[in-house]
C-alpha cells in the first residue's frame, strides 16, 4: 500500500484540550469525538441513515458480538462490515476481551489466550490475540485495538501488575499478527489503504504501572493508543487522575483514546483534558431504558410527572425527536413499551452526545492557544 | 360549522374499480387507499416522519388501546390524538368493538353495551356506543366508526340475526350521540370541521343479513360505509363474495371501507373490485415476525437461505430499505434481536403496501371508464 491508512492533524491545541482531524480509510473523524456503539452490526434501534443525518463520523462493532454472530467469516464474505451494515464512514472494533472477561464464569485465562463460553449457546470458544486480529481484519474495521486483559477492579498491586506484563505481551502478539495480516482487510484492493491498530495502556489504579504500560506500548510505535481498564466502578476523581496521568505519557501526535466514557459532563471534561476520542454503550442504553440526557440535566422520561408535558424533551436540542415530539408522547410510547421509544429516545440522546462534542471542537477551534 | 367535513370526489370509475379523493379536516387521501394501523398512538416502531415519506395520507388509531392507555380524555388535553402523536394528516378510529369482542373471557353483552375487563391489568370497564362516540370524538379522529357487535365465526343464522339487530339499534344509537357531540372534538374551532362517523354493515356470512344490515344503515345517511366482520376466518371465497355481494348496496357515491383486509394480493383484488378504504394490520404485525412481502412473493427472512444473500429484499422495491440493506443484513438483524429489525422491516412491508396500492391508482387512472 502506498497510502498512509491514519493521518491526525491537529488544528488547535492548548491547555483546554485539543482539536484535530483524524483521516482514516472511511473518512474523516473531527476530533474530540463520541463514537456511537454499534455491537452487533447496528446502533440499537437506529437507521443507519439517522446517524449519518447526525453526523457520526465513526461508530464501534463489538468484536465478541460479530464473532459469534453472524460470525466474522460470513462477514468477511460479504464483503466485510462496512458493506454487510452499509456504514461507508468510519469502523472501531474493540478486541473483544472486555467483552470475555465479563463472562466471569465462563471463561479461563492462559498466557496462550482466553478459553470460554457463549453467553448465547454456551458453546466453547477460545481467543488469543492472534485470532482476535483476524477477527478484526475480518471484518475490516478502520481501528483495531489490541488484544488485552481487562483487570478487574478492585484489584491489588501484585494482580496488576502481572496482568500487565501478561497484556503488554499480548499487544506485542496483536501487533505482530496485526502487521502480518493487515492486508487481508476485505476493502484493502479497493481503497489501497490498511487498518489501523491502537495499543491500550493498562495498569489498574497505579500511577507507576500506567507510566510502564505507556512507554512500553510507545516503544511498539502504534498510530494510536488508548486508555483501557477505566469505568470498571472506581470512583470518578481516581478515572480523572489517571487520564490525566497517562495523557502526557502519550505522543502528542498521535489520537489518544479513552475507552468506555462517560456522561455528558465526563466526555466534555476529558476532551478539554486532551482525550481526542470516546466511547459508551451510555446513551444508547440508557435510552431504552428512558433515562434521557438534556441541556438541563437527566431524566427518566417514564416519570409520571411527564404524563401531560407537551414541552420539547430538551427545549435546547435541534434533533428531530426534540423538533416534532412532546414528552407527553415520549412518556407514553415507554409505559405503553412502544418500540418507537427505543428509537426516538436513541436518536435524542446519540443527537445530545454528538451535539455536545461538537460544542467542545467549536470552542477549541475559537480558543486562543496557549503559550 | 360551515365547510363539510367530508368530501369524496370519484375520478375514475369502472368495472375494475374506482379512483377518488376524500378530502378530510386533516388532509386529502387518494383511494383506493391502504391505512397503516397505528394501534396505541404509534405505527409500532416507526418514526412518524417516515409514514410522511411513503406518502401515507391516513392511519388508524385503536379507541380501546387509547382508552385504557394514555387514556382519551388526557388525549384530549394534549389537544387530540393528531397533536398527541405529531400526526398532521388523517386519522380513523375503530368503534374499540373489535378489540373488547376479541377479549372472550372478560366480557359480557347487554343492550346496554359491554363490560370488560383490561387486558393490561384486569380492571373492569364499560363500552356503550354512546360511550365510543365520547372516546372517539376526545381522540379526534377524521373518521369515527360506529360501535357494534363483532360475530364470531361460525355463526348460525339465528344468533347473526340477533347480533345485527343489536348492531343496527346500537349504529342508530351511535349517530345520534355523535351527532350531538361531534362538535366538542379538540380541534373543531380551529379549522371549523368536526369528525365523520362511518356505519358498519354486519350480518355474518348470510346475504340477505347483509342487504338488511346495508339498507337500515343507508336509511340512517352516514357519509361513509364499513364492511366489517370479515376476515374471521372464514375461506377467502366468502369473504370475496360478501364483498361483492354487499357493495352495490351502498351508496355509489360514498366512500366504503373494508376493515381489517389483508394480503397484498387482497387489497389489489378488493381495491378493483370498487372498495376505496382498507387497513391491516398485517404488514406491520408480519415485519415484526419476520415476514417480508414483496414483488417476487412473501418471504421469512429469518431463513438460513438468505445469510450471505447480498441482494436487496426486493429488487422491484424503491424503499429506503431495499435501497440500502441486502437480505443477509436484514437476516442478521432478526437472528441478533436487533431492534432495527422491527424498524426496517415495517417500513418495507409498509412501503410495499401503499405502493401496491399506488399502482392500482395509476391503473385506474390509466384505464378507459366503462360504459
Amino acid at each position: 500500500m502506498n497510502r498512509v491508512s491514519l493521518h491526525f492533524e491537529i488544528l488547535n491545541s492548548g491547555a483546554a484540550g485539543r482539536r484535530g482531524t483524524l483521516t482514516l480509510p472511511h473518512g474523516q473523524v473531527e476530533t474530540p469525538a463520541f463514537m456511537p456503539v454499534g455491537t452487533a452490526a447496528s446502533v440499537k434501534a437506529l437507521p443507519q441513515h439517522f446517524l449519518e443525518e447526525l453526523d457520526a463520523r465513526i461508530i464501534l462493532g463489538n468484536t465478541y458480538h460479530l464473532y459469534l454472530r453472524p460470525g466474522h467469516e460470513l462477514i468477511r464474505r460479504m464483503g466485510g462490515l462496512h458493506r454487510f451494515m452499509s456504514w461507508p464512514r468510519a469502523l472501531l472494533t474493540d478486541s473483544g476481551g472486555f467483552q470475555v472477561f465479563s463472562l466471569n464464569e465462563l471463561r479461563k485465562v492462559t498466557e496462550e489466550g482466553v478459553r470460554f463460553r457463549s453467553h448465547l449457546d454456551g458453546s466453547s470458544h477460545f481467543f488469543s490475540p492472534e485470532h482476535s486480529m483476524d477477527v478484526q481484519i475480518a471484518l475490516g474495521s478502520d481501528i483495531a485495538m489490541a488484544f488485552d486483559e481487562c483487570l478487574e477492579y478492585p484489584a491489588d498491586r501484585e494482580r496488576a501488575r502481572k496482568s500487565l506484563d501478561l497484556t503488554m505481551r499480548w499487544a506485542a502478539r496483536s501487533k505482530a499478527h496485526f502487521d502480518a495480516h493487515k492486508h487481508e482487510a476485505p476493502w484493502v484492493d479497493e481503497l489501497e489503504q490498511t487498518p489501523n491498530l491502537f495499543g491500550i495502556v493498562q495498569g489498574g489504579m497505579f500511577a507507576d504501572l500506567r507510566r510502564e504500560s505507556a512507554e512500553r506500548l510507545v516503544e511498539m510505535d502504534f498510530p494510536g493508543y488508548a486508555i483501557g481498564g477505566l469505568s470498571v466502578g472506581e470512583p470518578r476523581e481516581l478515572t480523572r487522575e489517571i487520564i490525566a496521568d497517562t495523557l502526557p505519557l502519550l505522543p502528542a501526535d498521535k489520537p489518544r483514546y479513552v475507552m468506555g466514557v462517560g456522561y455528558p459532563d465526563e466526555i466534555v471534561e476529558y476532551a478539554k483534558m486532551g482525550v481526542d476520542m470516546m466511547d459508551c454503550v451510555l446513551p444508547t442504553r440508557a435510552a431504552r431504558h428512558g433515562l434521557l440526557f438534556t441541556s438541563e440535566g437527566r431524566l427518566n422520561i417514564k416519570n409520571r410527572r411527564f404524563a401531560e408535558d407537551q414541552g420539547p424533551l430538551d427545549p435546547e436540542c435541534s434533533c428531530p425527536v426534540c423538533q416534532r415530539y412532546s414528552r407527553a408522547y415520549l412518556r407514553h410510547l415507554m409505559a405503553a413499551q412502544e418500540p418507537l421509544a427505543a428509537v426516538l429516545n436513541t436518536l435524542h440522546n446519540l443527537a445530545f452526545y454528538l451535539m455536545t462534542m461538537r460544542r467542545v471542537r467549536e470552542e477549541l477551534a475559537g480558543s486562543v492557544p496557549s503559550i
